[in-house]
């Protein structure tokens, strides 16, 4: 039966929420004194909670009892250009839920590897990410065995598992879009080796846009090689023997399409006035540095690993996350080379 | 008194160590059960054990019972170039200790910077590297109240804490040393801005090589600009406009160097041939692909941070480290850009 009015109503989680500007979770956390999160946030969670005289229950309060408000990233990306992006996004998905994130990095020795995996489990974080170097390579441990949620980025964890990954076909067409809309129509595909995945995800995408367009692909084919510039040379050398070479190159990395750029001034041939050139993988100390700066598809890796972050949130607070591939769009970065 | 002869002498902890071939400490967690090592160390110091017969009494087993085994690594330097390797080197270095590396990225923003570092503290971590992006700033947290060791790696923590440093002026003499001697003359240096300590300190070994050699720097002294292939190619027009142009270039960095050897390319002047050049850092994305190959000097992160990790090992344990900086030398990783 409800008070009457005499007394004012109970205020509830949620009023303080809606007042505060904030989350449920939030609150949750502000009251239980262990999360982490804005000094200011907390504050004004706290101002709300005694204006409202807002008066939460054990049960409520011990809810996250049992986190440790931790979660670990393990990745085997050595160099970090991949993994600390997207550590960065994780982070910045969980800081406002008070969760901060370790990284491990693992060898590709099996045995360290996994003493590397069970230090961590020993810390008792709440969920892990795991961030591949390589889109279809295995991490070298057994996630099997894991007792708390996980979820892949950056790598595919198969059917069973779910997995956060780029839009590679979208993104490759994303480059060709705009190469076709500033007027050119013999584009070329230079690649990295085609036993790597997402090369050949490239290469259709930008087959399927060619093809949108009524184009035909410009050559042989998608030139597959090595993801270096001294593979971009070498195509040029390729494309330029041929009689009728390409008015745009859309290459597979940026270090690709540096050495396309490079090889093409070299040649007296103009970057973008004759020729349009856009890279994938939007690594600006080297996108900014060519000369004309490179167009190039940015995979959002940040955002890959903030909406990662806040699914293995859902996961760790119970929730039932349907398995499978989770594709998220790339954005093109439009600079100089690819100007019309 | 001594045991008489009739009864075996009994084994200490040494001579499991020494049979086993590893240190004490290793002998020590691998009986605990709760340190991590290789699979293969574990066994054979359990198999020397069996055969010597040896009963580690409750004290010894329990010595290390309040560590945790683990060390955080905060760092700034969200791209990883410098703070990865020295990671990958205090792992190196702690692995056979049983030790695990957590990393934790840091924001420029202090309050979310100082909740990351209690995340970290309250996994009880043994103790704490910290990893700067630049020698000569300082991280936004306050490690002041710190309860546990810590360490600093490329940051400079001052006079009253530990710091590994690379020895920037022996990074930087050793390159014009090697310029000297393959008979260069004019020796110029292009580097990034004065206010960044270690340019001034890679300037300093370049000018103090060139006095040893009885050589002047080449022109109006070290050339202060920006860390950036662009810098590279201002200071050739710059240089080549002079009567007399230099017939070696030592850079600041690995970028600049790129710069500088494309520029020097395009005005059609050959390298080494007619010009030496010498970057630093030993980016091997970067040096690898230069043409010619760029040879750059090596901070050994991987090196400095191995070592850390073992001096921050035996703080752990309860050394005294004598503060102050400790400086480790450079590498010169010769390629075909300074060749004779």
């Amino acid at each position: 039966m409800r008070q009457p009015n005499s007394a004012p109503q109970k205020a509830t989680i949620h009023d303080v929420a809606a007042r505060a500007g904030v989350s449920i979770a939030t609150v949750s956390l502000a009251l239980s004194g262990r999360g982490r999160m804005m000094a200011e946030t907390r504050e004004r969670v706290l101002r709300v909670v005694k204006e409202l005289n807002f008066r939460p229950n054990a049960m409520a309060r011990g809810l996250h009892s049992k986190r440790s408000f931790t979660v670990g990233l393990l990745t085997d990306d050595v160099y970090g250009r991949f993994a600390l992006p997207v550590m960065q996004g994780v982070t910045e998905g969980l800081i406002d839920h008070g969760v901060s994130v370790f990284l491990c990095a693992l060898e590709d020795n099996p045995v360290l590897a996994q003493s590397h995996l069970d230090a961590l489990m020993e810390k008792q974080v709440d969920g892990i990410v795991v961030a591949g170097r390589r889109v279809d390579r295995i991490l070298p441990v057994d996630l099997g065995g894991l007792t708390v949620p996980f979820i892949h980025v950056m790598s595919d964890g198969g059917p069973d598992r779910v997995s956060y990954l780029p839009d590679e076909e979208q993104g490759a067409r994303l480059a060709v879009a705009h190469m076709v809309a500033s007027g050119r129509r013999r584009i070329a595909h230079v690649t990295g080796p085609a036993r790597f995945r997402v090369a050949g995800e490239r290469a259709q995408g930008w087959r399927a846009e060619l093809a949108e367009a009524g184009l035909a692909p410009h050559g042989p084919g998608a030139m597959f090689g090595r993801w270096s510039e001294a593979w971009g040379h070498e195509a040029v050398a390729e494309l330029w023997a041929s009689d009728e070479p390409p008015d745009a190159v859309f290459c597979g990395n940026d270090q690709i399409a540096r050495g396309v750029i490079d090889a093409l001034r070299e040649r007296g041939v103009r970057v973008p006035a004759d020729v349009a050139v856009v890279g994938f993988d939007n690594w600006e100390i080297v996108a900014e540095e060519t000369r004309p700066p490179l167009s190039s598809v940015d995979m959002n890796l940040r955002e890959l690993g903030r909406q990662a972050g806040l699914t293995l949130l859902e996961a760790i607070n119970g929730a039932q996350v349907p398995p499978g591939v989770r594709r998220l769009p790339c954005v093109l970065r439009a600079r100089a080379s690819s100007a019309p």
